[in-house]
């Protein structure tokens, strides 16, 4: 692999999380917006709040590479929005999940990202990963939904396989667009390894959804 | 006026701009996601991070006051939420309009606040001071979209009216509803120097308009 060549993969992997932390920033900061108090508007303020420092340490970490970070992240627009257009709450509950499922699944990515990408970058995805996990308040909330009504349980079930579904193809598709995105992701091209990657998120997500006590 | 008077107006000073910033926010994070760039949608992201920040400066100082933030802040829903409920945007030039005005308010208010509150609380309203004008992206987009079009500004300048008239509207709402507010806003029950107060801040968004090339 040419240093040319993970270079490329790296701003492209920098690039895709700025753009979902912007796209995921504008989505919970819109969902504060519809919260039905001001404590949960606070809260989902908050954790917006946290996405927006995440999107300006990744910007900041582009500019430092050389990149332009708009052009960067222009050629991941098409699928993340398409990922947030398809994705679109109905209902409190389903925002909840909505910020539960996409926050659990950054911190797993963060997470992954940490041990592949070189010793340049670690840093930057150590201090996302440190200021993550505060999602304490969603969860919280969510539990509430689901103890106050065990009917809702099978329809947020639904609905949490339906963004993991979602998130995985748009995945796929970015992957099969970016080959020095993933030479980096899987340095001998072994898609074998790629594969237990996701099949690794997906084994996350159910555990996470299981603490609530919803099926995957 | 008592030391009590004094200190249930600060509280309410503090909350209804906690509970302003708050709903900026939201509204502006909200429109970010409407953005139709994402540098764009960058930039109205950062002003809301901003907002976001203010708030929970305002928090935390409610907090050391001995108030429950969200207690404090509920008597000021109402009003707010019915100004942004009669003001939300139409079109993209509409959100700037609203970015534009809503931050050069809040700046003159901010103002106003650090030259009567006391001591204790003129900090907090310098370090916002200090934090604001930093809305010159709006500026310079809602320059272009007004020199594009010169159509386009006869429609903004009423909708800028508009917004500034729903804002003095519910401002004037909540000084009737909150006498402590009013006690600690013209010390000697001076109505008329409130009234002088609501008249520099109209002046000051005709000027702000006035440098767009729009009316009010």
């Amino acid at each position: 692999m040419s240093p040319a060549a993970s270079d490329t993969g790296v701003v492209e992997l920098l690039a895709a999380l700025a753009y979902g932390e912007l796209t995921g920033f504008a989505r919970l900061a819109g969902d504060s917006e519809l919260a039905p108090t001001s404590a949960a508007r606070a809260e989902l303020g908050r954790l917006a709040a946290r996405e927006f420092r995440h999107y300006e340490a990744l910007e900041e970490r582009l500019r430092a590479l050389g990149a332009d970070p708009q052009a960067a992240m222009a050629p991941f627009v098409g699928a993340i929005d398409a990922f947030h257009r398809r994705t679109a709450p109905g209902s409190w509950a389903e925002r909840l999940v909505n910020a539960y499922v996409g926050d659990g699944l950054a911190m797993d990515l963060y997470r992954e990202a940490s041990d592949f990408v070189g010793e340049a970058e670690r840093p930057l995805m150590q201090r996302v990963l440190q200021s993550e996990g505060k999602a304490e308040f969603v969860e919280q909330e969510l539990r509430k939904v689901v103890d106050a009504d065990p009917a809702v349980a099978g329809r947020l079930s639904l609905w949490g396989r339906r963004l993991m579904g979602e998130a995985m193809s748009q995945a796929q598709q970015l992957v099969a667009a970016h080959p020095e995105l993933v030479a980096m992701l899987v340095p001998d091209g072994d898609l074998a390894e790629l594969s237990r990657m996701f099949t690794r998120l997906a084994e996350a997500h159910t555990e996470r959804m299981g603490r609530l006590g919803l099926s995957s």
